[in-house]
Order: C-alpha cells, then structure tokens, then sequence
C-alpha cells in the first residue's frame, strides 16, 4: 500500500521508456552506465543518508506544520522590508504563474518578448521614480545593488582615491555588504554622519541614503555638489514608494541610484527574493552591471526587445569583468513592475501619501503622549526616544503583534507601510503607553523636497486599470513567451528540469511570504528549522561538512566561496596566496568573482578532449606555487564530461597548499553517485535553481549556496544584521539570503529522497547520452568521457557545417523555434557548438521531438551546402518564422510558405508562433533605448 | 485614508471613460440614463442595505475567519462523497488558471477546442469505466443525473407502467431527488429491498446503486435480465473508481448509468460543485438529455470537436423539451477527466485496489475486534452492527477528527478513499474500542464480478504521466481557447464580467474544499454563516424575503420556484391551478422547467417591440383564468429592454390567482435600481454565474438560488438528507448544492457595497447603450424601451443585411474571431441577430475596439453585397482564418491574405489564432462520435 512516488512524476521517462533509450545507448541498466560513464575515483557508493521520500500531499502537510511555527506579525520594522499588497490579479498571473515562473532567461529574445517588456516597464518604473535616465532590469538585493553602485564608483570616477563614504544612517545591511565587498579590493569605506561630519578631502565615491535609516528626509544636494568637487560620484540609496512624493536622487545631482522594489507588491519573505534596482545618470549606462534590456527592432523594421549590450557579461570579459553579477530578479522584477503598472502613478502617489499619513499620525499620536520624536521630516519611518525603555516598548508591541525597530536602548523605530491601519497605530501607542490619537497630524514631508515632476507617464501605466485589463495584459505577455509549460528547453548548465506544483504552492502561503528578516527569533522557528534541514540535506548530497543558504545568486556562492579560502589562508597566515587557478572552459562568471574576491586569475588550458590539461596545471601550480590560493574547477566540466583527471587535479593542488573550489553548476549529474566534499574539493556552490528545482522565473530568483568541508565553516557568511566577524563578511543583505523560495528546494528533496534523487541523476545521465547517440550520425557530439559517454550534457559541433555551408549556430537556433524548442545553450563553453542538457524530467516522446527536429535541421543545412536553396535566402536564415511573415500578402521566398512554418513533425493547430522575427542586436546597442518607446514606434 | 475600492477594479470604465460614454449616449449622468432607462414604476430609490464594502485584502481576512471556523476533519462518512487527492498540477493550472475558468461554454467551437477536448476525454473515461459506449459531458450532481435517467427512462420504455422502481440501497439524497422529480410528473416510486423483495409486476424503470450505498457489491444481473424482460429500462448508479475492479454496468446490460466523478479530484466542497455522469447503450444517444460533446470536421476537412446534437436544446425544444438542463459542469468535469488523464488505467486501478485494501484491513480489524461486520462483498464502505452503541461510536470517532456515518442507532458506516491511511484506520478501531489489526486481510470483492476489460486504452490516458507532460498538455489546451482572458466575450444573456481573483482564491482552501456535506454540524458553522449571511445579502438586493442556495444551476433554480409556486397553490386548495404563461422571447429552459414542475405552458405572444402582448396577455388570462399557476417572465426581457408594462403584468396575473416568476438571468440590469421582490414578482432565481461573479468554468458550474416573498418560503428546497416534507422537494443533491464556490458571490457582495453594486449596474447599462450607439449606424438595433434607451444588453438585426448580401449571422460570429473576440449571443431571442451584452467590466479601449470590429465587418458585407467579393468566397464565409490557412503555400481566394488574418485593428504580433477552420456541426451530429478518436485521425 504504498503511496504514489513523486520521482514517478518528476522523472520523465517510465521504465518500459528508460528501456528503449537504454538500449539506443547501448546499456542493459542506468547503473551499468552510470558505472561505465562516472570514474571510480569519485565514484561514492552509498546511499544518501536522507529522510525516506513523502508523497505530494504529506510534504504539504509537514511544509504546513512548519510554516505554523512562523508567525505573522504586523512588520513595523522597516529597514528596506515593507509590508505590502501583492494584488491577487499578479500573485496568481505571475507567481503562480508558470508561464512565468518557468521561464529562463531572455537571452532568445525572440521568443522571450513578454518578459522583456515587463522588464522595460520595470525599468522604466526605475527610471522614472528615481529621476536618473537609464535603470538595470534588476540586482539581487538593495546592499549588493549598493556595493555594485560602489565598484561602479570607482569604475567611472577620475579620483585615485580608494576611500569610499557611507552615510552612517545607511541601512545596516547594506553598509554590512559594502563593507564586505570593499576589503578584498583595498576599498576603504569611512562612515560619514551626514548631519554633523564633514567630508574628508580625497574620496572616489559617496553613499547616501534617503529617506534615511531611521526615517530622516534630508536634502543632499550640498553633499551631491561637494563629492562631484571632489571628483567622486554620488550614489543615493532611494526608497521607490517616498520617490513618488519626493525629489528624485536624479534631480540632486545623483549619479547613481540603487534600492530595492521590493514594497511594490513583493512579499519579505523572510529577507528574499524581492528586485534590487540600480540606475545611472547619462554617460554611465555602459557601464551598468547586471542585465539590462533594450529596444532593437527584428528582420522586418518592428520593434523587438532584446537584452541590451550583452558584451559586457562575463562570459565575454571574465577575468576582466568588474562584477560578477550574472542573472537579475526577474520574476520580483515583473511582480513589481506590473504592480506600478496596476496601480499606476496616482495610484502609487495615493499608497505613499496614505503610508505618510499614517506615519505623520503616528508621530502626533507619540508627541501627543510626551514621547520624543525626532524632529526631522519623514516619510514612512520615525524613530521615537524612550530612555532605557526601547526593549520594554518594542516587547510591549510584540505582545500586541507588531514587530517594531530596536535601535538601542533607549530608540525604537516604528516603519509605516501600505498594509498599516488604524489598528495597528493603536497598538504602537498602546506599547508606548501613550493615548490613542485622533487629532490632526502635521505633515512631516519637507515642502522644499516634493517631487514636483511626473513620472509613469508612458501610457502602460495607465491603460491596466481594471482587473480585467490587466489579466488580459498579462496573459498576453505570458503568450509571447516560450517556457517550460510549452515544452523543452535544452539548456547545457541550466538544467531546466520541473518545477513541481506542490514544490512552488508554499511561497504564496502567508506563514513563508509574510515575514520580515529581522522577526525575533520566536516568530520564525518554522523558517530556521526548514533551513537547518535544508542545509543539512544539501551537505548531505553534497558530501560538506556545513553550508550557508546566503548567498541569492549562483554568483555570490562563488564570491562566498572564494573569500572562504582567502579568510582561510589569511588565518593560517598565508594571505600572501592570492593565485586563482581558472581553466579556460570556466564559466567566466568563476574569473569574476575572483577579482572581486582579491585574487589574480590565472588561466589553465584544456587538452583536445576538453579536460584541464594537467601537464599544463602542473606548469602552472610550479610558477605560482607560493601565491596559490585556489584552483576553480566545473565538475563535471563545463565540457559535459566526467573528467578523470579530477581527483589527481584535487591532488596536486592541495599538494600545492591550495584549495580547490568546485563550481556546482552541474551537480545535477552527480547527485547519489558522487560527492564533491569526497573526492577532493573543499568549497563548491550550489545552484539551487539548477539542480534543486527552484525555476528560472525568466531569469531569476536564483539561490547559490556555499557548501564547504570543516576547516573552511568558520568562513561561511555573516549576518548582516548582526556585528561584524571578522573573515566572515555578509554576502548578502538577508542572513538567510532568498529564504523565502526556499521551501521549493525542501520540497523536492523530501519527496525525491535517496532513491529518487539518484534515480534522477542517472535518468538525466541516460537522456544526455541518448541525445548524443540519436544526433551523433548528424552533428559531432565534442568531448567525451569514458567510453565515450557524456555526463548530463551534449556539446554539438556545428563549426564544421558552417563552414561547409554558412549555417550558423544562431540560424539552428532561431529555425529550432519553427519547430517548437528553445534553443539549447549557444556558443559555451565553445563557440560555434550547441550544448544539450535534457534533463531527467523530459519524457522520451519529448526527447524524440527534439532529435528530430536537430536532424531535419541537419537535412536542410545541407540543402543551403548543396545550393538548393541560397545562403542568405533559406528557412534557416529566415527563421523564426512569425505568422504575420507567413501570412503576408508577399513571399518572395525560394521556398515554400508551409516548410517555414510548418516544417515536419509540427502540429497545424496550436503551434506557439514567436511574436517578432530575428532581432537585431547589434542596431539595438548602437541605438540604446531601455525604457518604454512610445506607442507610435509599433505603427508599421 | 480610504482603501483602494474593489469597485474601482471590477468595473472596466474610469471617470473619464464613463463621460466620454455619457457624452455619445447623451446623458450628464449615469444617474440621468438610469432615470430615463428604467420605468419609474419599477425603480426603488432606497440604497441597498449591505455592509460598507471591504477592500480585498479585509475580505480575504473575513473569509479567512469564516473558513476557520469549519473544520477539516478525515471524512469516512462516504454516500457519494469521498476525500480525494486532487493533483497539484491540476489544482493550479485548471481549477486556478483563469484561461480554464473564465471560458464559456463552448458554443463557438472553432475557439473552444481546449475545453471539448477536455470534455471528450471525460465522456471516454466514463463511457469506458461504466462500460457503454456515450457518456455525454457531465451533469450537476449524482442525484439529478439519477432523476433524468428516470425521466429518459419513462420515455425510452415501451411500458405504459407510471411506476419506477428505485434499489433501497441507492443513496438517500439520491432517491429524495428522485422522488421530488416523480411527483409532479405522475410518478409513482416504489422503494426495493433487492435481497428480498420482488419487482413488481409493472415498472418503466429500475434505479439500482452499485455498490450500494451500505458498501454492498451486488451482482444486479438477474434483476436486470428480470427489468428488460418487463419492458422497462435499468439504471445503474456506479461508483467510478469501484468500476476499475468490479464489472461495469455496461457488462451486465444496463442501459443507463448514473452517478458522480467527484472522487477523481474534485473536492468536496461541502456538497459541491461536482460533475456527476451519465452514460447510455447505444441507441439512447439521441435521448440523452444535457450537453455531448462529438468530433466533427472543420472546413479543411481535419478533425474537429464540436457540441452534439445541439438541436435537442431547450432553446430549440422549449415546452416540448424533456429535460430543463442546459448547463454542464465542465471545469469540475475537466478536473475529473484529466486525473484519469494524469494517473491512466493502471494508476486508476492502484488507487482502487489501495482503498479497497484499506477497506479490507479495516473490516478484518472490526471483525478481529468482535465487531459484527456486514457479510457482503464490498468495495470501499462496510457497515458495522454495534447494538445501541452507534451513535456513541460515531462520536467517539469524531472526537478522533474521524467522521463516521451514522446509519441508525445500530449501524454505523466507514467508507475509505485514496486519502485514507493506517493512522486513519487506527482511530475507526479506536473509536469501535477494538485494537489495531496487522494482520492479513481477505480482499472483499467478489471473484465473480471482477472487472476483466479493458478501458482507458487510449492514448490520452497514458502520454501524460509525468508532471512535465501534464502541464503542457494542460496549456496546450488553454492556449486553443478563448476565454475572457483574452479580450471580451459579449454574450447577451450571459454577463461575462470580471471573475476576480480575490474571489476565487478562497475555494482552494481546505476548510471550504475539504468539507463533507454531512459533516456534523460544528464542523461546518463557517459555511453555514457565510450562506446565511450571502442568502440575507441576495434577498436585499433581490427584495424577496428568502432564499435557498441549494439549485445548482439557474434551470434547477426555476424549477424549484415552479415547484413552490405548485406547493402553494396546493396548499391552498388550488392545486388545479397548472397553466404557466410563457412569453414567446422566454429562454427556452422556462418552458422545460415549467413542463417538469407539471404544468402546461402557455404561449404569451410579443408586440413589435419584443415586448410582452399586454392585451394578448389579457386573452390568455381569460381563456385560463381558473387554472392559472403563474406567468414567468424575464426582466429586463430577453430582448434586453425594461419594458414599461412589467407592473400592469404582474397585477393582471395575481388578479386571476396566478403568481408571477422573474427569472433573474437579467437582474445584472437592476441590482441597486428595482427589485423584483417589490415590483410585484413572487419568486425569481437567479444566476450567480452571471450577476454575481462565479465564474462560467467553461459551462459550468452554475448557482442559481430560489428568491421568494414571504409566502412561499415555507416551500423552498428541502434537505435532501433529512425526512422528506411534502411541498419541500430536495432539488440538488447537496443540502447547499454548490456550497463550494459560493464564497465567489459573498466577496463579490462584500466587496462592492450597496453604491458599487449600484454603479455597476449603471455602467453595464451605459456600455450597452454606448454599444448601441456607436453600431446603430450600421446594423439595426432591435428594440428599445423609455427613449429609446436599451437596458444591460442591445439586439444586432442583421436579417436585412442577410437577406441583401447572404452574409449570416455565423458568418459575422465567425469572422469575429479573426478580429480577436468571441462572438455576441447568436439568434437569441431572435434568429439572424446578435445580443451584445458588453458588462460592467469592461473598459472603453475594449468597447471600442469591439465597436471598430463590427464596423470594419459591416464594410466587409457590403464589399459582398457590392459583388466586390463573390458570396461564397470572402473573409466571412472563411471566417474564421487559421494560420495553417493563411501560411499555406496555396491561397485560391480572391482577398489578400491579409486581409483574411490581419483585419483592421489587430495586433501583428500576440493574435489569437482559432485552432480549426469553421466546423461542420451536420457532419458531426450525422457521424456521432463522442468519445476520443484514434490518433490517426489526426493525420492530414
């Protein structure tokens, strides 16, 4: 009587399907390939030590139990965390959303056009709020928005200095991650009281924030004038809701905007997921980091949406690259932009007056009582001074249910928000003991720093107003868009697998969404527990020995990871090591974040086969024996190959003194078969988002947890909230980072279990090779392991075809559109290849469509090599295909209308037709547009 | 500091669209058009008296607090009603995807490919689980399905016998239905104990449960075999997932089957909405009363899906029709059909084979323990003897959070489902104060009625086993279909307004989903203050001084208000009085209703205005004053006018005896402005589906509560679960019908107030009167009332323009699809019309574009009335394009292809595209097929 099996759900194929790919391979079982494909010396032969697999609806009930030992309190806390309306309109068209929510970043931009028309009016929202001209489609966090706003500072500023001022009323956790982002580059950050210091002679940059941390207004113009003097750029730390009753950083002379959206409709959830913003004053927007999108136009003249300047991603610069920033926070991003959408620009100015009035009332209402409240103008925020009796105020309103700010001992900070009634205002002056207020409160907005321009003025922010428009918008975002609700979408490294219901249904319940990060510690034991399981598993899987969830982008895991072993060497003395060995198949987000975690980079070659070559590893580890801190490997590698060099590679290294960081972008072909903690690495990153089912979202939320053996769990992450370790720097602004997805991973863990996940594993193993062995007679499967078997992935070669016939990687790409894919991963880790990663959640009739159209795909390159059809003038060049191009009173194509559209095995009725044609990157960079076009660009 | 106002979201037109509409109409004020549009006679100037209207998030607080105060307990009380697992995936992208539940019923099938796919797996899954071979697209509960299995059964029997017999085994609110139906149809029900008693000698029909509703699995054959030999028709009432391990009623000669698809993951809901079933043996099909879905072909001659035999229709048959149902449950039958999709044939049949092990283990334990167990074979359910003691079981198992059946002071009965576990098991023994049992049981079914066919062989039934699979499968559908999440769907008659989300979230809860219909009483006072409390708010609105939720659809509402109507009259001694009065505009379903409730229909005839023929109506009065019952109206009329006379109606009718019923399909046109509970009707019902926001669900599930004055209230809807009442038939199964969704209405009413409900009202009359505006250039406007003015709703006549051009009314409905809408109400009240009825909720962008569409089609006749375009080749005869049409390689037709795909005002980019050409319904219906065709009749 045992239950239905989750893994039977999540994994694809069935046994009699396993059974047919199996044989196409050329293996009697999954472990038989898995013996012949993984080397014994990584080989780990256990089971994991997991809890044993509960069905859907017990994961639900136990994810139930836990979310009740969180409590919902009224958040007064502030600090970046709002409460907030999520309308129900977007929480369930989006969030719930998997049109949305499983989609992977808009790098195919042509079937990508929804989002990234979401993200133009989330950046336009920016743009607008914050008075700068040009805004990022979103970063990961307001304090790493903020440090980035600092690398980008000393980037773009003439001063040789290396001291960077900070507002000293700057949110803690932000100056808790500037600090931690500045010491390995030799950035030394002053704290500036704005009210009283001055600024020192020499700096390169400014940081301020407004309305400040404990609720003050203040007009920064001066301070703006004074850095530009000196030759320093000035960022503000703005606060988006204040910015529509407020001057905008951009009309102070700002340089820099950074914050967060995350009070337009994103829930805490306990410190994350929510979009972090960063925007820039003209002459800046090039050096941008993050994901930016931009107008271009497609083959036919019309407007298409594209990711913008794209150059400059890592994978382009590596160890040149300035950041290490590589996905954004789209799914948040959209929720917050569609949420100004909805509400529109008097609809937000009325949220922030109402969320004034009440903070305005409040402070009456204290004054009334004889508390002392600052006497500084305000917005949403005011910091009451109740000598020695802080605690006793903020436990009296805990008992209440409202969460207020413990400054100090004698300071409680009390944070309106949109979600703040009458009632709650009762309660805060019931804990201070003071009578209810009902009379008339004055203003605290300063009348000299009204915003006096408009904003969201482009017509989308005001054509959705009713429910039903704005259902209609989002759903006809959503169908521009290919995601996994479609089919697959073949991705080597992104391993774009399910995303269950019963794994997404948690985040929306309010025990998870509806939490500040700063709860005391009672209110949350249902999100400490769930963690500590959580982290526990994942050092299970893993083979570590601790693991921090912090870090909320693959990215930062790295970052996290690597300062681990700089903190570990310095420790021991060695800080001198400061060598990061980096093979060149390396994704060059690895040479990033090495920079910014103080290290040099150096390059290790492959050999032919794509492995590291190891004659050329020991060349290296012999020139920067002394200096060497580190080598950072992909395992398997980036290549989609089981090397089985790695164990000697681990060897050789530590032989050395250093450590080795194993990135675990591709986990997901070792979980149950092989540890990294095991044979031989001391650090990897997870990702989360990758091998542990959280979804893409269109290009984020991510979560890279650092994972590391003993002797480096004392470097793990700090809080950013709490006072500062030393080696122990906050990576980023939330202690438990994105916590609030986080019941996604424990999901799947506890329904997959040991066997399940091990079953994955080797099914995703088998998919690969099965790909491999069906396209093989068609394209060059590149790099191989033992036996000839790949790991999880493919690398097709098509550099031969194109030069044979001018076909290019992007033409087979764009034309896998017409017959219904996202394309998989183009031109990494080599260019002029296609990398395949499956995954183990697609079903074998879905890997037989793919197959197909890869090999009638081969069958029309060579009828472009032939000269049956023209090079410039064929179904691959043309492709994708839009119906309005099909249906088109003209076709002067030398092919048939019906092979562009229709090609083989592609059904009549229900095709997802892409909305623009090819879109022209390099006309979109050339002519940079990031916010909304007006409506007169799309007449034809 | 007033919150956002739903009101402001629901409906579409904001201040300055409502002045521009004012400004075509010709009013200053919504206030003036309303006191223009509606007779002085009717119009009540008080404000409604409802709670001032919450916002959403106070409503969902409200609803939260009432849901928490029902319990979720583990139900075994069974009788039809079971706990089941409803599978995320479905749960989120069917029940809460809005493409799935703002759908219409699929009248225009060219756009409703999706759905009648959907429902055609539903029609194969039952017709091969009951085992014969047409199972039309589902019914309102078990109990109503088994009463029109009686009704086709008296007309399918060649016997003269007014007796049916009806198994005392079948479920008690099943044969309370049954017997409220026979009554005023003349027949006689006779109760048999089919292990003891014999037939009688004379019967049309045999109703037998199976298994019964005590658990027992009988083998019927003999009785069977016994009935036909009788002349008289059988019966079965099968439990589906039994029907996975017992032999189907198909297999033992039945010629109908009846029941429910609850348990296939549809939730309880205290009650419902559920789709309950029937099937037939061949040569009933063209008998079968509701809805049937059937393929068919389009234009181009594939495959297409389409309603069957619509001409049996109420609308077609009216007085002569032999069933009022003209609704389907169609997104609970989606739900139920594609867990048979998800979980397949072996699936079905280990869920079965669990719960009848859990069954099995569960008598063994009682028995082990003493306990005096039923000695007959069974499925899922076993009655225990514990003399006396019953109750005190039941109790004991209840304080366990076990729910038990109490069958008398001796019996209790245990029913298991696919959600019962050991623990579950446990506290049953508990509860009987027997120890828990481990030991082996014996299987409780019957060797000699083992299932041996086999059934859900086709393909649909095993491709989508993964969750992957399921959600595109999912998808794939919605994406074929247009629902209001795409643009407007204008139905006159209909009221497709805004279903918001803040008014769908709640019935996913557990403590409204989860709730057994009988549970005890303190386990559902939630439920029964949020029926009382949205019951008081209905008769406020309505003027009436009750109402009963219990009609599960608008046609069973009418019945019941017939029925009380009937009661009255009886109980006053006047039960002679038989003659209902029906205007020729009426819907159809009112003169099936009234024929059902035993009356005889009398025609009233209409005036050239469309309105009532006052001095006919005189005639008929006359000609009937004696037998008199009632006269049922609808107001505003079907023609979408308020007609003056509606007070001078309802006085002539009371002056003869008669009572007056308003059928409420209309009331959106008043609520806030008359009553008609105050301008002389006696009972109305109305449609909460259309006034009141539950959602269509693709046609289904309706509420249509009975409003009545005080003196027929003692004849409401009884409970179907207690001792019958003369006078108080039970209509629905349920004691609250769909007391699932009606959370739906209460938040709407809590929401909007008295001064939102009242405004939109206003406005959907305003757009209508706009619509008519703008189009009365250009296609004559059927009927007015006071200046001219139309009510909620305009009639299109397009019969001149027909009879000039040959362009029908299907050619413009059709060609409305390739300008992005779903068509108005065709033909109704009038043939060669159109009903446009634009709602509230939608804003003016949308009721332009809708106006500039019918514009540029009128241009489009007359280039076919000009000769321009030869009559039967033009865009409306091929209306609707697809893009497999347009992106042919051939185009014979004498217009562009653009002009085909890309009328004026459509967006190149995001269109909608039908997935079929124009679908030959005389095709279809000649060739019946209903249930899933091979896939190779898919192959062009």
């Amino acid at each position: 009587m045992t239950a239905e099996q989750f893994a039977d759900r999540h994994i694809g194929p069935g046994p009699d399907e396993e059974r047919r790919m199996l044989d196409t391979v050329g293996y009697a079982s999954i472990d038989e390939l898995m013996d012949a494909a993984i080397p014994e010396v990584i080989r780990w032969h256990g089971r994991l030590n997991l809890p044993e697999p509960a069905g859907e609806r017990e994961t639900l009930a136990e994810l139930r139990a836990l979310a009740a030992r969180n409590t919902v309190a009224v958040s007064m806390i502030g600090l970046g965390y709002h409460g907030t309306h999520t309308p129900a309109v977007i929480r369930r068209n989006v969030l719930e959303n998997p049109a949305w929510y499983t989609a992977y970043t808009p790098y195919q931009p042509e079937i990508s056009q929804g989002r990234l028309e979401a993200l133009l009016n989330f950046q336009t929202m920016v743009s607008d709020l914050t008075g700068l001209p040009t805004a990022n489609a979103s970063m990961l966090d307001e304090g790493t928005a903020a440090a980035e706003a600092m690398t980008l500072a000393r980037r773009a500023s003439k001063s040789t200095s290396r001291v960077y001022v900070v507002d000293a009323d700057t949110l803690p956790q932000t100056i808790a991650v500037i600090r931690g982002r500045a010491e390995p580059l030799g950035i030394e950050v002053r704290m500036l009281d704005v009210d009283r210091d001055e600024l020192p002679a020499q700096f390169f940059g400014l940081h301020l924030q407004y309305p400040g941390a404990s609720g003050a207004v203040r007009d920064h113009s001066r301070l703006v004038q004074a850095a530009h003097t000196a030759g320093a750029l000035v960022t503000v730390a703005a606060d988006l809701l204040a910015l529509t009753l407020l001057r905008p950083p951009g009309e102070v002379g700002a340089d820099i905007a950074a914050g967060t959206t995350q009070r337009f409709g994103v829930p805490m959830g306990f410190g994350g997921p929510h979009a972090g913003y960063l925007a820039v004053r003209s002459g800046l927007e090039r050096m941008l980091p993050g994901r930016l999108v931009g107008v271009s136009r497609d083959a036919a003249g019309d407007p298409a949406y594209r990711l913008a300047l794209q150059t400059r991603e890592q994978h382009i610069r590596r160890e040149k690259a300035t950041s290490n920033i590589c996905t954004a926070q789209v799914l948040l991003a959209v929720m917050a932009g569609m949420y100004a959408v909805y509400h529109g620009p008097q609809g937000l100015r009325a949220i922030a007056a109402r969320t004034h009035g009440m903070a305005a009332r409040l402070a009456a209402g204290l004054r009334a009582g004889g508390v002392t409240v600052a006497d500084v103008a305000f917005f949403d925020t005011v910091t009451a001074t109740v000598p020695t009796r802080a605690a006793d105020v903020v436990a009296a309103a805990a008992r209440r249910g409202v969460n207020l700010r413990l400054v100090d001992a004698d300071r409680v900070g009390i944070a309106c928000d949109e979600t703040t009634t009458a009632a709650h205002l009762a309660a805060v002056w019931a804990a201070f003991d003071v009578p209810c207020f009902d009379g008339e409160a004055a203003a605290g907005l300063p009348a000299a720093l009204a915003r006096t321009s408009d904003f969201l003025t482009h017509p989308v922010f005001s054509a959705h107003r009713s429910e039903t428009a704005m259902l209609r918008y989002l759903r006809r975002l959503a169908d521009a868009d290919y995601a996994l609700d479609r089919g697959m979408i073949p991705l080597g490294s992104c391993t774009m697998k399910l995303n269950a219901t019963t794994e997404m249904e948690p985040i929306s319940w309010a025990q998870f969404a509806h939490i500040h990060p700063l709860a005391p510690a009672e209110q949350t034991a249902g999100y400490r527990e769930l963690i500590a399981q959580l982290e526990g598993w994942l050092a299970e899987v893993t083979g570590y020995d601790a693991v921090s969830v912090q870090p909320n982008a693959g990215s930062q895991g790295e970052l996290a990871g690597l300062l681990a072993i700089r903190a570990y060497h310095r420790e021991r003395g060695e800080g001198h090591r400061d060598v990061c060995l980096i093979p060149s198949s390396a994704h060059g987000t690895n040479a990033a974040s090495a920079v910014m975690a103080g290290m040099r980079v150096v390059v290790v070659g492959c050999d032919d086969d794509g492995n590291v070559d190891l004659v050329g590893l020991d060349t290296k580890i012999d020139q920067h024996r002394d200096a060497l801190a580190a080598i950072m490997v992909t395992y398997p590698s980036t290549h989609g190959v089981y090397e089985t060099g790695i164990a000697s590679l681990c060897a050789k290294v530590h032989d050395a003194g250093g450590q080795v960081y194993v990135d675990g972008a591709n986990l997901n072909a070792l979980v149950g078969f092989a540890k990294p903690g095991r044979f031989g690495a001391d650090v990897s990153h997870l990702n989360l988002h990758k091998t542990f089912c959280i979804p893409h979202g269109g290009g984020g939320p991510g979560v890279g947890p650092v994972a590391v053996r003993a002797h480096l769990a004392p470097f793990l992450p700090g809080d950013p909230a709490g006072a500062p370790v030393a080696g122990r720097p906050a990576i980023s602004a939330a202690r438990y980072g994105s916590a609030g997805i986080l019941p996604i991973p424990w999901a799947y863990l506890r329904m997959m279990g040991a066997d399940g996940l091990t079953r994955a594993t080797g099914v995703a193993v088998l998919a690969a090779n099965y790909v491999a062995a069906r396209l093989r007679p068609h394209f060059p499967v590149l790099y191989a392991g033992n036996k000839g078997l790949v790991a999880h992935e493919c690398v097709l070669d098509l550099r031969p075809l194109t030069k044979a016939t001018g076909v290019s990687v992007d033409d087979v790409a764009k034309r896998l559109i017409d017959y219904g894919f996202h394309a998989p991963t183009m031109s990494f880790p080599v260019a002029g290849t296609l990398m395949v990663e499956p995954t183990e959640s697609e079903d074998l009739a879905e890997l037989d469509r793919f197959c197909d159209a890869m090999i009638a795909i081969r069958a029309e390159i060579d009828k472009v090599g032939s000269g049956q059809w023209p090079a410039g003038d064929n179904p691959l060049a043309n492709a994708p295909h839009t119906a309005a191009m099909l249906a088109g009173d003209q076709w002067p194509h030398p092919y048939p209308r019906s092979v562009g559209g229709y090609p083989p095995g592609v059904r009549r009725a229900g095709k997802y037709w892409p909305p623009v044609r090819r879109v022209d990157g390099g006309y979109g960079d050339r002519n940079l547009v990031c916010s909304c076009p007006a409506p007169q660009a799309y007449e034809s």
